[in-house]
């Protein structure tokens, strides 16, 4: 039963309403959302208790977002920007219109603003653009005891309680102590006897995916992130790292098949915003991949003297592309995540000839059992040609497709510039050479 | 300056070694192990700090924990395992050989080896696969105080004290208490006062990916995982999930460019374990492949009517090819994230419609611009028939691309089967057969 159904049945409004929903999980709302009209969306809204609100909103697209807070009363709006994390509260001003901007600025506190004035000042891609700036901080002199009191205390005000910073006068981070050694620590210590000073810290400028791994490589549920004096600036929290892991996931993939730019939604985009995602790469190997026409050009004479090799041309482009891409992606995929250094070069090497060598084999084996058993005929010959070319080009395409993105990564640029189209490209102009090469040599064309 | 240079500097045994090395980031020492040697290894291992060596073991490989392992001293190994977490010994001891798994055994103490054999009971790839038997649980009838006073004497003996748990003489669960919440809460308040009812929680055979999702979208540190009885068997943490989130992004990329099986460390596996991975669907494509050459053999007298129209083959099917894999990635990923739904079916093609014909005028205008500027020459009108081919060609690659994967995943299958490769192949099949007819179309041949 759907979100639309069951509002119809619980009532748009009163105590069935928040009966139905006091019990609604997240991804329920969050899964039939999309399907709603914005009427349907502030009903259901309205009827959730304000933490739900609060959860609900902060995981929906930024524009859903827009619709819902603009319709809702200067007081709610109020009770739910209160309610939201600084971070999430300052991403959320960024992305919105001027308008929107103005009254959701009119509706926050006091307190909500400095915060996320302060919070504007750091470049979003960055580990401060993560950061909330609520924490929870003391000074290394004091107990256990007091320590724990103080926890006990503030615990409500902050996102995460889970460490406790040590700083000094000038708000320099000397040591962080966590929750279970608080806890467990004898009350009459003090918190400089059990804090941590090889504490693990990120700068403001570090770059967010960087910080992903260190938090990714410690467990760490928070990371305190630092200016250039070592002052606490704020916190990263585990749950904003996962989100940078799935947006580094989703544009990894679009750069797999040429598109560039940041991830969005795909319904949020305009037609020409798509357009403009997709068409430059496709421009740049449409001109790359004429070079193709030249080399089949070239080979002229020997087609007019052997034409069943026109048919074979896809098949050598296409297996030479595949076989090329899965190696490639194999090494960009284990350089990003440093399981393979461009110090194994030659160790990588090695490996792809052998396992080049055998695909090469095994794939030109198929080919001339595919091309003496079915039709269109071409003789035996021709088909043993065929299927050695077949196996030089993946052993080319195996070998090649592996050592380029090591040499790339070497030279210092990102080796997904690699990607999966920019090989096939590649692969279809050498590929196309091979073929015509060893065609001509077997049968002296 | 790298490890093996330290190491020479600081000595391989004495103060100098454990100075240098208490300060050393885990990160630094992940970056150079590959290159040690097994004796360096060894002799850094053993300056470090019983914590440090238990983390860096968790980040190595299996095989490289196999080496460490058995190198060291029986007493050593008993150190290092007792400091292990419970999920962490478990995926080891299933991923080792068989005598090591003896040694290692022997050399556990008797908890870890009941909570290992508890462990082993359930599937890898399960969310109980996933999970440590060691949280902090305790009844709704006792006060804030004795929870307190609780968490403080067994925070040492869990791996992450971020929520209490609350279960009944049969051990099912009733609530969660998180610590903040404990913390902020007065002494003289029951659990049942405070503990959270509606908690989150997955089942023992609730799906990794699925576990992931679910502890992404309500920001939790860590899942409960309960049995058909509600009873609470243990509880999967945030770094776990990370593992998941990584590994899950891993196999999709590999699916992306037609490989299968798990995510594996390259170096580690053999050769014969790459061509595994790799030519069966080499095999297949190259099979599905083989149909250009039926269509090729079936426009042979279009060919050679019109010979130039050979120089285009590659450049059609790549450029349809990378048309249609930018829409299918779209969708994968956007169907992957829950961003589209199956129901967004017509919205989605109105839009590719759209994207389609924009991306066929501009690239058909490319070609024809090309062609017409660059040898080899073809002259005018032969120009415009070869741009007009790839925009259909363009335009149909976008919608199909778009189409296959919400098609595939409404009929209850995985869309990511709709893999790069696969989708090329497809259009290199219907873009040729577009490419002649529109030739034939406008060429009367």
């Amino acid at each position: 039963m759907d979100l639309r159904e069951q509002l119809n049945i619980h009532g748009t409004t009163g105590e069935g309403l928040k009966h139905w929903l006091a019990d609604i999980p997240l991804t329920e709302l969050l899964n039939g959302w999309d399907s709603l009209t914005p009427q349907e969306e502030l009903q259901i809204f309205m009827g959730l208790n304000l933490a739900t609100k609060a959860d609900l909103i902060t995981e929906l697209s930024y524009s859903q977002q827009e619709t819902l807070i603009t319709s809702l009363s200067a007081q709610n709006a109020r009770q739910l920007l209160a309610e939201l994390e600084p971070d999430d509260l300052t991403d959320f001003l960024q992305a919105v219109s001027p308008e929107v901007r103005k009254s959701v600025w009119n509706n926050m506190s006091e307190e909500s603003r400095k915060e996320s004035l302060f919070l504007l000042r750091f470049d979003e891609d960055d580990a401060a653009g993560l950061m909330t700036p609520r924490y929870l901080a003391v000074r290394a002199a004091i107990t256990v005891s007091q320590a724990l009191n103080f926890v006990r205390r503030n615990a409500k005000a902050v996102e995460i309680v889970y460490s406790l910073y040590v700083v000094d006068e000038l708000q320099r981070l000397q040591g962080v102590v966590d929750l279970k050694t608080l806890l467990s620590a004898d009350d009459s210590l003090t918190v400089r006897q059990i804090m941590d000073t090889h504490y693990i810290s990120v700068r403001e400028d570090t770059d967010q995916e960087e910080a992903a791994r260190i938090l990714e490589t410690y467990d760490l549920v928070s990371l305190p992130v630092l200016d250039s004096h070592n002052r606490l600036l704020g916190l990263i929290t585990f749950d904003d790292i996962i989100d940078v892991i799935r947006e580094e996931h989703t544009e990894d993939t679009y750069k797999m098949v040429a598109m560039q730019g940041k991830a969005e939604r795909y319904l949020d985009t305009s037609v020409w915003g798509q357009v403009k995602k997709r068409v430059p790469w496709l421009i740049i190997l449409l001109l790359l991949g004429t070079i193709t026409t030249s080399v089949l050009d070239h080979y002229e004479q020997s087609i007019l003297g052997a034409a069943f090799l026109i048919l074979f041309i896809p098949v050598i482009t296409q297996t030479g592309g595949n076989s090329g891409s899965q190696s490639a992606t194999l090494m960009i995929r284990g350089l990003a995540t440093e399981e393979i250094h461009t110090r194994d070069v030659v160790k990588v090497m090695l490996k792809e000839i052998a396992v080049g060598l055998l695909m090469g084999a095994i794939t030109g084996a198929v080919i001339i059992a595919r091309t003496i058993l079915l039709p269109p005929g071409v003789g035996i010959y021709p088909a043993l040609v065929i299927g050695a070319s077949l196996s030089f080009v993946v052993l080319f395409s195996t070998v090649i497709g592996a050592l380029a993105p090591i040499v790339i990564s070497r030279l210092g640029f990102d080796p997904t510039v690699m990607s999966t189209p920019l090989m096939s490209t590649v692969i279809d102009v050498c590929g196309l050479t091979i073929y015509f090469e060893t065609a001509r040599l077997f049968l002296n064309l």
